[in-house]
């Protein structure tokens, strides 16, 4: 079983399952999920709610670090930022790309690049990861 | 019909009644809501999920912005950043409060504190909501 | 030598005295300071510039943590994030004051409110410190 | 004059001239300057200090914009994010690079990599711009 597919088979039944998050990349430089705005996923104004941006993006960061973590380590979001900047409306489709920014021993931080299908960005979102020591 | 019920009624089929969030208090100067831990919405580690945490957040940051609103004008969320400080375990109930840091013409800022069952702090999350003017 | 005399001497010839920011309580739960707005402290418009309200803030809530840190321990900033919502004009005081929003063995996080001489909000500021642990 | 030569006049007795920044490059797309670590712009463990860099890259979020400004505009910061990943010792010297990541009608989103002597990365700067329509 391939990484994409192991990350896919923990997911069941949680968030990035509910979402309808799809991986489409996983590396340790990179990481790349697609969404389908579904209208329960919308605000009133039938655009992509930012909560459901902030999910999706989170997921991608954490990923991103735990694919580079020590053995037996894990990993926390310790802190979240997003810069919203487009809408993207319901029944098309929004790609997610997370880059690292920062590979280091006790933090990680991940950006997210979330664009629509037209390529334009739809939210800028970077967060820090915080590296857990194996337990003894 | 009061102000909580309409926004409950507005947000029927959306993420904030995908979460399952429930609101308490409806002011114009503090928003209140709860939210049941389900497992759906943990991680692998069975705490809340950070999106969850920040998508139930910005609904709060959102609705407190729209009670502060000029007759016609909307709102969006331009920008959000969350600190995890704790974890909130299946099975527990949080508590989000949101309350006004600033409420300009052009800008409003909330600022949510979502706490656990013994009030410890799970996360702080501030947003900046941009006020967009009535369509003429 | 008191705490508060003891910090202003390490801080000799160093950014929080080029400010000119004067530290007027320190304890472990709150740390305040206030700063004159100089004309060379402002930006064009002669309102004082964001970088020295962020470096007012930092130094406050890098105060706090050091306040609280285990012995042998150290601190740096590894995020800061401010939301500017008045402006400070040349020729008042601004007062900051920093408190902690957690103070955990890894990180802490510190919320600095900075105000104008009429009490309005100009800032507010959270910030996360890492703790580094002594070395062996 | 040119305009890099117009905004360091207008910058004359001003922070960005008392950090001691020099613009190398300034257009509608990328805002590059270089700042000398010098001791007094340091912590008291010898490296810049974190204020000192989110001022140093405040600056050239907001003349990005500046030159993005339609005629008679003007721009504030209404808030700012960064992430410090590295130190930078004093007697080296940084860059900051700013380029665009949203250019809207009512906010600007500019975002500056400050890097060390050696090309790695310091910090991350994220700030939102709002746009001031022009006094009637």
């Amino acid at each position: 079983m391939d990484l994409k597919t192991s990350i896919e088979e923990r997911f069941k039944g949680l968030p990035p399952e509910l979402l309808g998050m799809q991986l489409t990349e996983v590396t340790a430089d990179k990481v790349v999920a697609t969404l389908q705005v579904r209208a329960e996923l919308c605000t009133t104004g039938r655009i992509l709610h930012g909560g459901a941006i902030m999910a999706f993006a989170d997921t991608l960061g954490a990923v991103g670090t735990m694919v580079n973590l020590p053995q037996g380590a894990g990993t926390a979001t310790i802190e979240s930022k997003t810069n919203f900047v487009g809408g993207a409306a319901a029944g098309t489709t929004i790609t997610g790309e997370a880059t690292p920014v920062h590979k280091g021993r006790t933090t990680q931080v991940w950006q997210t690049r979330v664009s629509g299908a037209d390529g334009r960005l739809v939210a800028l979102v970077t967060q820090t990861q915080i590296v857990l020591p194996p337990r003894g």
